[in-house]
């Protein structure tokens, strides 16, 4: 259930990296005029890249784009967060508006910005870079009841995969995931222990800053909802303790998938939105790359279930897809290196290889 | 000794970072519309952009530099190295080329590449980007004597203080810091074992790939040269067991610190010159950021003595600047958000501090 035929179709089409593409691509930095594993990371980084592409060297991400998906949250009643629920809908507009963290670290890196409501529990009006796909206003109380129905789970995922489809048509070769959404990180929690069967209180992590009350009022309305979900099958998961941007994100791994567009996260939502689409469609945590080391407990486990590492670890716990902005250039420089780096052959002719090495 | 009047008068132009800026931007990151913290290592990246440029909030650098600064060096003949000599020259050649890793780098994170021959064995054609200001053809053995004349270090310093000087003439508000030179991970350790005062076994690293036999003689190499220099003043110091592109990078240093222009060392070779630059002019430290973690010990010594930490860890072991070349977005972010991110009070209005935190 929770799935349209649209999505369906979308999920068939997900495959896995091609480990020709990488072992090409590990072949041609060998042979690059760079002593044996001074590239460090770099290496997979390009690997990957080329996997993912199919094609060695892989295109260089220049022209990236950021799904900031953005939605409010029921369990926000049972105290999880000192902020006031309006700071959703006022980060929005300040998203838009480009005076946010992300729009200036999206500056810097050169990456186009759009915000997605899914789900916000107080109108915005429209503005640049909006869109609009407000599937309900703010989830249920996970602690309680389901967050989503069907419907609206299936339709947060599909407004996810409209805005990541729209970006790809604009010509984007690198999606960027961002959330906002006051009191997300306890349903990003949820989906965690739920999709990674942990227990509530390993997995759940202080947010944005709660004192050690609100901490345990976390704890306990995770593992209320997880309890009630620990042998749903990935959609009645995803939409029983999830976010509606949870689900968007869910919606952008997976269009980057099928498309073989690299997606790049950031912190723990999207991590828990990538366990989800994992859990729905396998191949496509092939496609992923971590940014940033989150802070919150959550994001580890869920990266160490992909399989993935991340690629920064500067003690952001920002949200807005600001750790991943920063590993952008990360992701263009393998690239780069595997385009234009000349080999150790054209740099100094045969026999110069290290005597020792 | 070792010092002329031009850098004698230089070293005297140089002052600390301005504590107020660095206030002023610490306050100003906590009136952003950003949870408490959630900014993480950024905001000391700002903060201390701001105490160099004695400005808050500091300029973006959107033009940075890069000096590679290339040498030989006369501890070659110990056997210190698995690659030949002449690799030095064909990596010049290669830079001058666009070709080398750092040239990737660098065009993904908009820099631009100086190459600076200040000490090669081999003589290099004139090329794009190339400034000859070939001091000697390779240092001394260090191992068996004094590596550089007290002529010789001076001129190499100066070299690198005209390199850094034209870029900032030219406009470049970041200087970065690229080395290449055959056998320069020995001096380098020489350098960091003679300044941080410590053990050779505990600094000398593996540097770009050597067996055990080869590493003892390193070893051998660094505690020889050092035994004889234990006592000396930095210039002397530096002369003896340094390399020329070491040398050079001091220079950039002290320019870099004189013109309150932020510098941003990559890997070992820099942290060497680092310390050695902190030893002549003490304030120069305040003007630094630690691109990269090497892997070298004497890197993880070097930064720990003078307070730094590596913005990014991702195994890189390559020198040419290309780990510092990736940090420079980090650099940028930090001061974009201070420019442009609004405040909490505009995005909410009054009364929407946390609750709890």
């Amino acid at each position: 259930m929770g799935s349209s035929s649209r999505l369906t179709t979308l999920v068939h089409g997900i495959t896995g990296a091609d480990p020709r593409a990488a072992d090409a691509a590990r072949r041609r930095f060998a042979e690059l005029a760079v002593p044996p594993g001074a590239l460090g990371e770099l290496v997979d980084v390009g690997a990957r890249l080329a996997a993912i592409a199919g094609d060695c060297p892989p295109p260089v991400p220049n022209d990236p784009g950021l799904v900031v998906a953005a939605a409010d949250h029921g369990v926000y009643a049972q105290q999880v967060s000192p902020w006031p629920q309006t700071v959703t809908a006022a980060m929005v507009r300040t998203l838009c508006e480009g005076r946010a963290t992300a729009n200036a670290f999206a500056g810097v890196t050169g990456v186009r910005v759009r915000v997605l409501d899914v789900g916000l529990a107080t109108p915005v009006q429209d503005g640049p870079g909006l869109c609009r796909a407000n599937v309900a206003p703010g989830t249920r109380d996970l602690s309680v009841e389901p967050a989503m129905t069907s419907r609206e789970v299936t339709d947060a995922v599909l407004a996810g995969v409209a805005s990541a489809e729209e970006l790809l048509g604009e010509g984007v070769d690198l999606l960027v995931t961002g959330d906002m959404g006051i009191a997300n990180t306890t349903a990003a929690a949820a989906l965690v222990t739920a999709f990674a069967g942990r227990d509530a209180d390993e997995v759940t992590g202080p947010g944005t800053g709660v004192d050690d009350a609100t901490m345990r009022r976390k704890v306990a309305a995770v593992a209320a909802a997880v309890a009630r979900h620990r042998e749903d099958g990935p959609w009645d998961m995803l939409a029983g303790v999830g976010g509606l941007e949870h689900a968007a994100l869910v919606g952008v791994i997976l269009a980057g998938a099928a498309a073989r567009v690299p997606v790049l996260l950031d912190g723990v939502s999207a991590g828990a939105a990538a366990l989800a689409a994992a859990a729905i469609a396998p191949a496509s945590a092939d496609h992923l790359f971590a940014g940033h080391r989150s802070t919150e407990p959550g994001a580890d486990v869920a990266l160490a279930q992909l399989g993935l590492r991340p690629l920064l670890d500067l003690g952001l716990r920002l949200g807005e897809g600001t750790g991943a902005l920063l590993a952008v250039p990360i992701l263009r420089a393998a690239a780069a290196a595997l385009h234009e780096v000349a080999t150790l052959d054209e740099v100094t002719g045969a026999g110069a290889d290290p005597a020792g090495a």
